[in-house]
């Protein structure tokens, strides 16, 4: 089996930690293929950063069609390119919150997120919100670190980020984390062990999940939404991406 | 007043009937300029058109506001790039399953959206539901009409529109129709006429609420999601929309 | 156009107020008459109050249907007899709560309500529900000022209001601020300058989505809950609102 | 025990079927009260009527909490003035679209309303809503009588209450049956009979659940929305309704 | 009429002090059969003790059908068996979180839930889910108490519930509470008197809604969910709760 | 890695055909024990049921524990005992409705399921709800087939399956189906190929979930909800079932 992990930022420090977690978290005889787009955002921190990311990973996945991919994981915790992605995969494509959303959902009763920072906010309420999983999520709390704050040796990110995940166990009722974005995804051994509790990393559960619904021979559904892409031209820049056949 | 209104597909003559649907709506003293992308799909129907499109669309944007524009109007019922646009706009961005979906609330007890393609019906009803306007949608309607028939003459598009919106009334307790469809901004005022209840352009109802707010003098909030895309470089090729300033 | 908005207390010097607010808010060629109701409470602080202002509100709508008026703001944020107005009226009818709210969700991710007395919450928590703002709403905060306090100099009544706003953005996350109370309509300005966020006057923009409703000729519908009351006999002192016409 | 079940409209014949109801459901020692305003409709069949029988309600428990009532029902299916009459009102004050709903909330597991006009599904589905109801509901099925035509003998208007009773249990899956209507509730005990589930009138529920509150000394709380009016002039009018004392 | 109120733990103790609350609440001419089951749990602490009372708990209800008794009350906060219960009954079956929430519902405007361990906060915000009473629950509350601590003279467990429900109304906005435990029965009066608004014992208000709903000979609807067990062989130790009659 | 997985009821027939689809799913190096309980009833289609197989789940989920088992699933649509078996669980407990849930909300924009007894209804509908389905829930569909004539050759059962899930995809706009019954485990790959949409069967999925969840050494949440269960002292029949240590 073969699965693409796409880090949707263009940092490739973070790409390779990501695609360590997922080997790590893969079983054997899965390949991993963790890659970050040609284009776009060095880090992911808000909608315009997300609108660029979105077409690196559909560029990502288009290709991974050609190259005999099983199924996508979206290594980036708002799922940019979600579901557009699915409208050309034929596998499973699941996007790390949504990943870290479900397997805290079997696990406990109530989970928090721990991201970066405070204007994404109301980006992760509306995942929270979007994948039905209000009841589930006692509290959103931000570390006010940015993204790359996290690859800095030194920086303290890491110490922010449990004082984090206690304060979640302790105030809001919680009993699962989940590691709010993708530059975390080397933690969750670590904080899992130190705080007590689940702490889920998105990378490693979209992995497995990949791997249970390929395992299945399910892939996503061609009925309803997320059907093929129409034919039709596409003009400037994007004629690249039209979904009309070249020379069709 | 300068309002920009962004046909998000790169059909102009689309573009055409919608500048004109926006100016017949548009005060005294409102300059409208509508306009496409220059890259894209020629019509959007799923996701993967919408990914596309919504960098179309902030590239008008991030143009409008050297050009001084006051506001926008997204006019695709997706309301692809909305949010990403918020974060660049200092005035106020609308797309017009919003304009059309909160209009419908101010003026009846409960709408039906009428639309066109089947596979659409869930981005529809996820439009519904970030809004809050799941108790206000009494139905969604599909004609199994593709975007482009709209403009074709003689193509009974139009009858098959209206008819869905007799049905929505009569079967579905509807009692406010939003026209789902950029392309059906021509259509608005016969069809109130005809159906003997408001029938809602969200070209139009855009139009007027982005007057509304400029004339307050309100625009996009700065403190928490929309505030403006941090500093950073873009690789690739969309290094040209990195939020960081050139030499900066 | 010929926009009544109507105070539903019977303190005049706030109908003044409220009335200067609309007319700054008004389009050049846009009437506004200003009124309160000939009989009922001199302030709105509970349900008690709302079901005798109601009454009053439907009086006025009455007479505003006669006097040509084209639509209709109701001042009081608990928007008492919105749906009663609705029936009787051809044009649109807004609450100002009601529009307050819709404001707030095309600027920002998040409002919070600032507001007066603590017994109103559950009424402001109502309104919030049925119009679908749950998750537009971050906060409700009460000042635990009587309404009419914010009538009299030197109170600190609007130094009060200050306050909460920008305790509702730095400890809630909203990014918008609604002014919880008519009678705060002359303070947008000033606190959206002072805390650098919009806070959103809800006559101010009641009036301007009543010049955009019927600038599109939309009114409210007929067709199903806003369908004119059925002819029919009333007694007792309530003989004359009959909607049985004289002689019928 | 004293119970004030107020009809809200002023057609006395309903009064007294009501009464009757009220009466057959009474506990032992229970003493019934059954009223109409002195002023407002006929009949309450849309928000304009509700508005006027509001105050017809409240005027109601006014006198009756001078008259030494235990607490009160409201013998509409809108429920009109229930809050306000909180506000006055020591003991409880129950709607009968409250009782008959969380009545049937303790009996099954889903019920659906039977009432008169479609132009009311709008306030039913409001009242459900507001009550946590939604789930319960199954339907809200309009029989398309007017309320008047329930006192017609030989209207055939039991008949075709019945059938949408049936219908109900049949095609919507509901198992129990609210009778929407105060002028429905002399058939309770034919409907549950013929139809083999729970046919539920809020009238009977409404003295029942008043007498066990009232039997538990419990009163309306007094804390929060429900306090008393705040003393202050009423003008005009309704000078008379002024919360404040006479002389004070 | 003869109401079995089921204590679903084995604490006869703790059952004695539930059937004086349960006579105190009945009506004169009300038989109260207070039992516990003869097998399962001291207290009930969670789901796995939840569990095994449930099975306690159907087998009362079982005995009682026998028995003649009209109805059930299920004395433990969490409801355990309910729904099992209304499949075997013909006559109503009322858990006391049910009961205290409904009879919250009609009496303010926000309740609190003072209960005991932490460990069973999900559990009762399910419960609060499941009955539509979301938007009516202001917090839950833990006093960190164990069930059998109330039974403890000199704990001081009396106290800290008393000082949850305090701040409960202080803190939360709450103007009722309901009291989170079979256990706190005897404080209804009490508490009351002392916070001075509506403190609600499910074992009280479930005796009482019985009464009513019996009264009205109104039962368990069998038309759907509660319609009677299918008959089947069940095998093993539960060989006797087979619904399959003896012989059959 | 070792799961266990239990069909609730016992029926063995049943149980072969559950763990030969189980053991169909699962990886190679995992190994199925596939049980029913001693005790309890031959198949659940109701509350009464499931109360009694819940604690047939509990107990082999005990023995399951001395056996060193890493993870179950509860292979009935109902997933009954699910949060008691997570109190005693170190590893993962997946429900085979919650695993279908899930794993249908990664492939499609929503799920139909096609289940049993029109009886079984609400119990489906209250875990789509508990499990935040509700938005991906586009109907439940019922056979009206009893558990056991899934087992029987020639009863036509499999067909009327098919028939309703070709229904859901033409009438219901789903896009996957869920197999709501464990009897129909042997089904997954028929009807994903014969209606060409995913049709996903709960014991599969669930046995692929926790594997995955095994596999990335998370387990139940002891923290809040499903902390162990305190030790107690349990009485008569259940004593074996006590908590409390033998001699502790």
């Amino acid at each position: 089996m073969k699965i693409k992990v796409i880090n949707p930022n263009t940092t490739w420090s973070m790409t390779e930690k990501i695609g360590e977690a997922a080997r790590r978290a893969a079983s054997a005889g899965t390949e991993i293929v963790a890659v970050s787009p040609q284009m776009g955002p060095v880090s992911i921190e808000g909608h315009y950063d997300e609108a660029f990311a979105a077409v690196g990973v559909i560029d990502e996945v288009r290709k991974g069609e050609a190259e005999g991919c099983d199924g996508y994981v979206i290594a980036c915790f708002g799922d940019p390119g979600l579901l557009a992605a699915r409208e050309i995969a034929r596998g499973p494509v699941i996007g790390i919150a949504e990943a870290a959303m479900h397997a805290a959902s079997l696990l406990g009763t109530g989970f928090s997120i721990v991201s970066m920072l405070e204007r994404s906010r109301a980006t992760m309420e509306h995942l929270v919100h979007a994948y039905g999983m209000e009841r589930m999520c006692r509290s959103v709390r931000m570390t006010d670190l940015a993204v790359l704050e996290l690859e800095e040796e030194g920086s303290g990110a890491q110490d922010r980020v449990i004082e984090q995940c206690r304060l979640a166990l302790a105030e809001d009722h919680a009993d699962v984390i989940l590691l709010g974005c993708g530059g975390m995804s080397d933690l969750m051994a670590r904080i899992t062990r130190e705080i007590g509790a689940p702490a889920i990393d998105g990378v490693s559960a979209g992995v497995r999940f990949v791997e249970a619904l390929v395992g299945l021979r399910l892939g996503t559904s061609k009925r309803q939404g997320y059907a093929p892409p129409l034919p039709k031209p596409y003009v400037g820049a994007f004629a690249g991406f039209s979904p009309l056949p070249a020379g069709g």
